[in-house]
Formats: C-alpha cells, structure tokens, sequence
C-alpha cells in the first residue's frame, strides 16, 4: 500500500497526517505546537511526523506546507516571518536523509490553491485564481491545469500588489497594498482610526494580542447593522473587488475562489466586490464566464494541500 | 519544403512574409494599406497572403498576430479597435476554408513577447515578462517555457492594471491604469497639461493627429537636457518601475524585455525605473537574479511573432 504524508506548519501549531493513496481521511493525525522552549521547530517536525507514520507499507511523498516563500528547487523556505528558526533552513534534504523518502516543499497559500483545486471548490477548472484572506492576505493560482509558482517558486503574491497610491503600509514594508486595505488586519486598523477620530460604533472593543479589534468582532457587529462595521467590510470589499479586475486582466481565469476567515463575511461585502470588479474590467469578456467561489476545505485546507502536493509529486 | 507563413496586421498597415522553416530571411515579404475605401480587410489580407505564398514546397501554417484580444479557441478577434471591420470576425475558418492549411491567431502584444523570447532578448528564459511601450503598453509573458494567454487568450493586460488611484482615465476607459501614465500618450498627455498649467519648456510644441506632442520631440528635449522633458521620462520610470514590482511579486520572472518606442529612450527614465522597483519589492529575493533587457527584433517583431506562433502551431 502507498501512503502519503501531509504537514502544514503554521505560526502557532504543526499539524501532520498520513493518508492513503486515494482518500481523504487521515490514517493518523497529530498536532503540535510550533515554538516550544529548548526545542527547534525542525526537531518537533521530525517526532510529529514519526507520530502519523502509517502503521503498514511504504510512504511515497511527504507534502509539507510552510508559512513563508520557499524556493522550490533549492528546497528551502526563504523567510518564514512567523517561524524564524526555520527561515533559510534546508528541510527538504534534512527530512529526505532521515527518511529516505521524496519531500515536496511549499508554501502554504500556494497549497491551499492546490488543495481547493484538487479537492475544493476549484475542481474541474484550469485557471484558478486562490486569495485567502485572514491575518494576511494569501494567494495562489492555478495556470494551465498546474499550480503556478513562477522560476524560483515565488510567485503569486497578489496580496502584494498597489492598492492605494499612497495607502497603508503593508506587513511587508511597502505602502498601499492589497493586503494592507483588504486583510483582517487591514479592516481591523481602518476601524481602529475610525474610532480614534470619533466614529460612533457598537463594535465590542477589546483588543486581542495584536492591539486590534478582532474581525470576528467587527463581523459581528456588521451583522447587526452597526454602520461603521458595515462600512469597513464595504470598503474592503470595494478594494478587492478593483485588484480582482486587475487579475482578471492579467491571468484570464475561469474561477475565483476566496477563502481565509474575512471570506466567511463574504455577504457583507460581495456587493462591492462585484460592482467594483465590474466598474474596473476593461472589457466585460474578462469576466464572461467567471465563476466565484468561496472556499470549501476549512480548516484541514493545510493539510489538503500538502497532501496533494505529495501525490502530485512536484513542487 | 516546409514553409510557414507570417502576418502582421496593424491599424495602419498590414505585412505579410514567408519563410522556410529554419530561417529569419524572409522568402517573399509585402506591405499594404490596412483599410482602403471599398475593400474590406480581410479580402485585402486574403490577397497579402497570395503575394508572398512561396512559389515551391508546401505551406504548413499562417500565423497572425492581430491589435486586440484573441478569442484564440474560436479563432477570432474579440475587439480590434484600429480595425473595427475585422471585430469578431472569425479569421481563422475563414481562411483555412480558402487556403486548407492550419491558421494560428495571437495578440501582437502577446506574439511580441513570442518572437522577442524564441529569436531575440528573451532567449533561453522559461518565465519572461515583455512590456511594449508605445502608444499603449502592450505585454506577453512567457512561463514554464510557453507564451501565457490564459483560460480564452485574454491574459497578461500588463498595461491594464491599476498604477495611480485615481488617475488619468485608461484608453480602456478605467482610472489610474499603467497604460495612462507610463506610455507615449500617458507621457505626452501629463506634458501637454503642465505646459498648459504654465511650465516653461523647449519642447517642440508641434501636435501630431492625436493632438499630443511626439514622444520622440519630448525624448529629443530631454536629451538637450529640458527639465520638463526629463521629468516627464523620469515620472514614467518612476511608474513603471513600481508596477514591474508587482509583476515580480505575482509571476516571478527571470528577465523582464522592454521594446516599443518609449523603450528607446530607456536611458532617460532607467534610473528612476531601478530605483522604485527595488523600493516597492516586498523582499529582495524576487529581483536576485533578474536580467534586465532591450527587445532586441525592432519593427519586425510581428512578423517574428506571428512566425514563431506558426512554428509553433499553437495558440
């Protein structure tokens, strides 16, 4: 029997499951936390893959989902903001030579597109366009029946593209961003100068670890008619609706699938998305026969994707 | 003898050429008026293509590089707006009814990118990003070793993106988009709005049929060193540098090819462009190991794009 492995490493937790070549249910699952005192997050990754080892035949591929940009054939991740120990850290050939066993490296929006489009809401398309949007906002795309990751599996970074001329500075350091106007993040401060400049509100105001109002509580309050976070969502929702025109123009896809907590508000917003998308096509054929999409994988999207990077067998 | 034939069509003039299959030297090669009272283009095209069929050997396929967007599946051209008689015509069952032999169509643009990628600048890349800057700014990438064209051909609008919010209305009708403040017009457009606001300047104020300055009178003032010349080159520069950032941040290349007219006066605005693409890359990594380059085919490129599309019998 061939087995696959699947690891998606996030900021807080690891998770890991083994799967069969051809279901979706774990044979084994585990998860972990990432960061823990006196203990590398590589050495925590080797005992929590050994946790889902399948008990009977071989593993022909570990998939391993990474927070961060990763260079492909290098198998390394570039940065990982969120898991510095690992930044730069060539994973694929250290879990290679303890388990002499194929390891696909890559990074965790990339696979999610991958995840969604092999198993989520993305089947049957073969131009895809992912944005997660959460924290972040993270992005891949699928061209021509194949996950696009550029020549040193770079790219897709469509959180990171101009926004607003002279906007807010973005998680990266540069102004204006997508992500910097549109991610939970993004609404979260836009509410947080709102109130400072006296907008009234019901939004519960307590902050969580990041000084900010949580989406969930600006979603809530949104949902009861509170005007300021009704506007925050429509503001949003204009802004990506305008970069989605842009992505259209520039990846002519079928499908467009959000995901990422802030897509679980999609009827706050979608009205402004749609108009503004419409408002900024060029020609209205780049969205002829467009489907829209929210995402179907939930929570175990990591580790979907991962799984099916190692059963694709390709970075 | 297995030849191929190439046609380019533009607003103004359509060319025809024939080659053999492992050569740039034209068999035979024509030129004529685009659009002619009484004569309908495609009749006329119909006639190009029989003054330059070889006289010997058989011809295995037409290539056609158009001024608009392809509906490449269906062989015809969505909008051509220079050459409205020939919008949605479908060129391409049309002339292979006449002529029996496989008929390939592509956007110039697109097919610009091709020819600059098989026979000029681009050589030996597997992800290109191509941006023509002329009137317009047309663009082609090139990824994992093929011309990108996306789900139904329209992809890669590099010039329809958003660059300033809220900025000078697009040729397409859209604010703000690249096209509108980096090309020939969006350059000749700010000048002529900075003379009329008072600027002093040697600009040649000559007006060309679109009623704007020549590109080539404000590049051959600042070469005399008029400040408002420079500046205008530099405020391109300055724009385009920061949107070949994002193409970056989204398709990850390893050489970006500049051609068109405004290409020419590279010197002028290189500085500027440098300097805001490396201040609007998110990190480093994506300009690593970047080459930058001139195309290098000049004004045969169509013929040399829609020649490669022959070859390559694919669209």
């Amino acid at each position: 029997m061939t087995n696959y492995i699947a690891v998606d490493i996030g900021g807080t937790r690891m998770r890991a499951a083994s799967y069969t070549a051809d279901s979706l249910i774990p044979l084994k699952i585990d998860r972990i936390k990432t960061r823990k005192k006196n203990s590398l997050p590589q050495e925590r990754l080797k005992k929590l893959i050994e946790s889902v080892w399948p008990d009977e035949g071989e593993v022909a591929g570990i998939g391993i989902a990474v927070p961060g940009p990763v260079n492909c054939a290098a198998g390394i991740i570039e940065t990982a903001p969120n898991v510095p120990e690992i930044s730069g850290f060539p994973i694929v050939s250290y879990l290679q030579a303890v388990y002499n066993v194929p390891v696909y490296l890559g990074n965790d929006a990339n696979l999610a597109a991958l995840g969604e489009w092999k198993f989520g809401a993305g089947r049957g398309h073969n131009y895809m366009i992912y944005l997660t949007i959460s924290t972040g906002i993270g992005s891949g795309v699928i061209l021509d029946g194949k996950l696009f990751s550029g020549a040193q599996g770079y790219a897709s970074e469509l959180g990171h593209v101009l926004a607003v001329t002279d906007g807010p500075v973005c998680s990266c350091g540069i102004p204006g961003h997508l992500e910097a106007v549109a991610s939970g993040t993004g609404i979260a401060k836009w509410v947080a100068e709102q109130i400072q400049n006296g907008a009234e509100t019901s939004i519960n105001p307590e902050t969580d670890d990041s000084g900010l109002i949580s989406g969930a509580a600006i979603a809530a309050a949104a949902n009861q008619g509170d005007a300021l976070a009704v506007q925050a969502f429509k503001r949003a929702g204009k802004y990506l609706g305008q970069a989605l025109a842009d992505f259209l123009h520039i990846f002519n896809p079928t499908i467009i699938v959000l995901g990422g907590g802030v897509s679980q508000s999609y009827d706050l917003f979608a009205d402004e998305l749609q108009a503004a998308l419409q408002a900024h096509l060029m020609m209205p054929h780049f969205a002829k026969d467009l489907t829209f999409a929210l995402a179907e994988l939930g929570d175990d999207i990591g580790l979907m994707g991962a799984l099916a990077l190692a059963r694709e067998s390709t970075c």
